[in-house]
């Protein structure tokens, strides 16, 4: 029997759950490039991201992906030969370092392995180590899709700070932004990067990079930046056509303001509130499960959870099998486990991922954990009996 | 905190939730009405509604809604004066008997009150007792979607046989079309009357009158029957602007080719199933609950529940309540109570119903079970534990 | 060659072009039928109808094309046997006249033919010749669809004054309302029936009858009026569901409230404005085209002409194969011939219609009649040499 | 009065008209990027491109916008110092050199004026002048969108050839892509660049890079290439997410898999007929409009124009003038006059342009005409007559 003919469910970490105002929003004819509404639109959006991001400085946005953001960033602060610091807590730290060697970049890589976030001492230390500064950047993921391990960030500037280093502190919030609080100003982050397809509900196909005036210096002291990575005119455009460095992504600017209108109306607080709670309820739902059996969440601490994308660890036999389950005779797609691949599981069949972000209410989620309470008993995988229930406590109890 | 900012579940006994598909298929120019490709497309259509009505015979398509489709039924077979057999299982039922005394009809109503189906013996027995055959029709609705009584039609028939009296049955399938078991020829129904928003998942604008030949006899008996209501130029058109007499409804039928292509290709049987499956994921849901608690299910004998909404009640305090908290906390909207006031329950604040028609799959089913969970928490309304494991239970046994 | 791939243009009397903002507010999941936004919404919808129509007395919104509201409006105003007189100047005030007799009534109709609007002056006469008052209402269509014939309905009303005769008067503004200037209350229309697809740029499914209170009075009278036709709780509802007599039509009022957001923007006398010069640009062109070839104005007086839709005559040899060449050869679609059989041309084949209502501007009138030129000249029909420019002149002197 | 409320039409260069189809097709949820039906869809729409391309080499698909392509490109063949001959016949030459500037190469730039294509022998000449070859690529734009110029690229291929010199023939296309003929392979291009929104009728967002296999070689001996520029792994993945570098750009997929099929449906040749033709008539039309008057086309060789795009010189005092009243009184929303400064006219003012790519048909190019006139008619611009019968001579004769 086949009980997947209703509204399907796509619970990856990304692209996430876009709402019907924003695609309604992209269905429209192309508008003028050179004048009329979209100039002033494009221009609000840019200023509304930045208060998302939490800054004051600089924005520019790329038509391109999470991976054209980690380029255009490193493009504008490093030359072939530099050396930059990677803190990685999972498989996209590892990634990002792989497009800054691509760059030229000497890559330093701090592996913090697969179930726990960076350390802010244990960079600190890298950096006092490094007494002739060959190191220019630190390149810290906010949130690791791959093992959901959520770094501190500020704490992560502190101890850079009490090293006296003047490497930039680079972020990146693909995974976080709109979801996760991150304050870039005040928690002193000199560049970060982000996506529209994750927390910003918006089809995949433009990404963000923010950058203070500490990183546009060093923008100006580079000898050659590319045209299109250059995120001097985009952020301080004089002609329209360079914030896109040619013809605008028309479509996706009217879901972004449909997007950024629906965060902001709901208030950035209450986004980070209600992921979290969500969140919550997921984990508390785990932890029951767990209680009994071979599930359980990948990041032991709280605090080094994202609340946007959890990733389980569930033993080889299960994973793949109880993901394939939810989606084949339930309508729920859940993310494949990536990057934790080992000698005897190589295609990470152990581990699946919920993506919970951007435009996720109560009742998916509670959707998403009774489903998967259907799978653990229709496959007979051994689980602690109530999840549901204690998940349910959270959500009642906010 | 709001935890509804996600996709909103619309789980009310119609309109339900129409697939993107069906949607996308509607966002388009019109059609030449005239002449082109709207003219088979819309033949093709008429043909597979007699398919998923389980009839050979004739079909017309009204832009109407369903009170609509009552109405015209009715105008074909009845003259002002004729009286008419209404056992009435719900709310619809005294509606359809309504409608019946408008076109000037003499209603006989039998009611079954509110928590059981139609008693085909206690009809029989109204026939037995009209010796004169006053009676020309028997008006039998198969879900009551007030109630959710779902009445056995084929006994029905088998009941009003035994009697010999010549009355036509009517039938109204409109909650139960596409989601309920339902054979009008095999079941000798002489008409049927349905629409195009609950199983059938199109925006809500059009309705159906299926009728045999016995019914077209009737119909050619009548003195009178106006020009909009007349079925007969609708199911045997000369001209393609009579099927519609006028305009035709240009993009519901493009929405209906993308329905019923759905119901087809996924097999009218497995749809049916499918419907059924869920159904008792609920009932068991709300056993468990019920066991310690005030929530109950209306209709208590399984084989008079419909598969496509369930009506509950839980205590005047707490209906109005729990289904405000789903809605206004975890973006889940449930049915309101219909035609249960009473004395002491005037707006039937006791009372809510899940619809679980149409383009329904098991995540969606498990996250409106869920969130009536977390409600019942929230609202500290008792309710026995274990309930989202008990309709697990039944998904994971398909 | 195939020159049609692009968008297609649909320029038949309705359904007219759908604006994409309203496809797109219909482009989405239902709402709840019974409590929310929908319910403000359509108050708002009923209420701008009213400033659309010319009337501050009363709407009632119909799920059904033209034709159901030409029965619903008769409905509640004549009994079987009552007497109408139908001034008819084309196919549908014959049609109105069908749909009246299929109801019961007597009807007496004026034939005013085919290239002319009614004329006041006689349907007075035959109120005169009605001394016992036995005519209950005077069936008038403002712009009759087929001839493209524009009535004085205002000129009509006088005359129906001058004579004394109490019979209701009512107009057909089917293909006019929201094109061609008219004013129901100061014009002394009694009862007007519009409907969606045309002038309010909507799919088609929903009409609207529009009645003063000499016809609520009369109305009052009637020995029965069906449920589903009676506007008396449709347009004073207890209750929301009475406004539709059951289910709502939910997308069609997502798509009216944007369509009338547009018409009220533009202001009601500048969308009559722009319709205007759109016909006069059309006029002028054919005119030079006629000046020397068979294509001709059906209608030769200006002020009975259309702003909403033109009728055109060109010779049964030439009629269908310039329209067949404009829609298969430059993806421009003109509505057929209708109502103008003769023996001689039995399907109407030297006719064709512009559809030019609603949502037109002038790149689209222009590209219109720049494309029938082009098929003009590639059928080798003569034609008088100038007609763009001449058109051009009209838009330009604007 | 305001003559612009209809369907507008947006007649820029880019983007150009979407289809209704490919609109729809991106108006869906997101999809699984991992496994399921985007994988083979994907692959799909990378060998349907080649088609379109003249190849069967190699296609990468980017996220971005042409000039992103344009870096995509020059990132894969040219290391810093490198030097690249660039041929430029419009403001798209200048362009795509300054990208290769910012990438380190040193640009020889051959300036063939705002009014000619570029020729063959003069770029063969300078190649005979680098007897050492340090030239490693000749970077020619097709149609430059500015000038409208089209040049002959299977020409300057054999002027190339004839000199023995190993540079690699690269191809900007991005405004002649599935408009103008062209034949990679057939005319020999070693590297070509195209991008969505124009002959591809999808919203801007993704760009492709085609290469040949004496590219890949001049890959493969570069010293390095920034990951997210990388052809290698975009034309050759080992797993999806290599084919963008990352988070696919699911929806653009949607939209491409549609704009493929219409235009395979079409037939390639046929697509280049239909522009070809439409191209005609305008000239046409421009042709009797500059016969009396100061309007006249960029280019005055037909060999030399573009099918897609057609630049215009109408006088400082008239060029603005006439666009804008086209978009303010009419619907029509030309392009502006792009690259054509000079002392006396800073802001190209005397300059517009038709974009006619893509999705264009007959009906739209005559409504584009026929704007036109009303406005040389409107603003008083001196014009010869009959302007719109000689186009609908060119689409009458096809």
């Amino acid at each position: 029997m086949d009980l997947t003919k209703g509204q399907p469910y796509l619970a990856i970490p990304g692209p996430s759950v876009m709402p019907e105002a924003v695609l309604r929003a992209m269905h429209r004819g192309a508008p003028n490039i050179y004048e009329g509404e979209l100039i002033d639109l494009t221009y609000g959006v840019l200023s509304d991201l930045k208060i998302v991001a939490g800054t004051v400085h600089n924005a520019a946005i790329y038509i391109g992906n999470g991976h054209a953001a980690w380029e255009a960033a490193l493009s504008n602060v490093l030359s072939p030969g530099d050396k930059v610091l990677v803190p990685a807590a999972g498989a996209f730290g590892h990634g990002w370092s792989e497009m800054a060697a691509g760059l030229g970049a000497q890559c330093d890589v701090l592996d913090f392995g697969r179930r726990a976030p960076i350390a802010a001492e244990v960079v600190a230390e890298a950096l006092r180590n490094d007494p002739t500064h060959e190191i220019k950047a630190v390149l810290a993921v906010h949130v690791d899709t791959s093992t959901s391990a959520k770094s501190d960030i500020a704490a992560l500037r502190s101890a850079l700070d009490a090293t006296g280093h003047p490497a930039l502190l680079m972020v990146d919030c693909i995974a976080s932004f709109g979801c996760d609080r991150f304050e870039m100003d005040r928690w002193g982050v000199d560049v970060m990067v982000a996506a529209c397809q994750k927390g910003l509900m918006v089809p995949p196909g433009v990404a963000f990079v923010f950058f203070n005036e500490q990183a546009a210096k060093r923008r100006s002291e580079i000898e050659r930046v590319s045209r299109y990575w250059d995120w001097q005119p985009r952020a301080n455009p004089e002609l329209y056509y360079q914030l896109f460095c040619g013809t605008a992504p028309t479509h996706h600017i009217y879901g972004l303001r449909v997007a950024l209108d629906m965060i902001l109306a709901e208030g950035l607080n209450n986004v980070w509130l209600r992921h979290e709670t969500l969140a919550k309820a997921i984990w508390a739902a785990v932890e029951v499960w767990s209680s009994e059996g071979p599930l359980e969440l990948n990041i032991a601490d709280p605090d080094a959870r994202s609340h946007a994308v959890t990733s389980l660890r569930v033993g080889k036999e299960h994973g793949t099998r109880l993901r394939r389950w939810c989606q084949d005779q339930a309508g729920l797609t859940l993310g494949i486990g990536l990057g934790m691949a080992t000698e005897e599981d190589p295609n990470s069949d152990g581990f699946f991922r919920f993506g919970h972000m951007g435009h996720v209410n109560a009742q998916m989620i509670m959707g998403l954990l009774a489903t998967v309470q259907s799978g653990l008993i229709a496959l007979d995988i051994p689980h602690g009996s109530g999840a549901i229930e204690a998940a349910a406590r959270v959500i009642a109890a906010r």
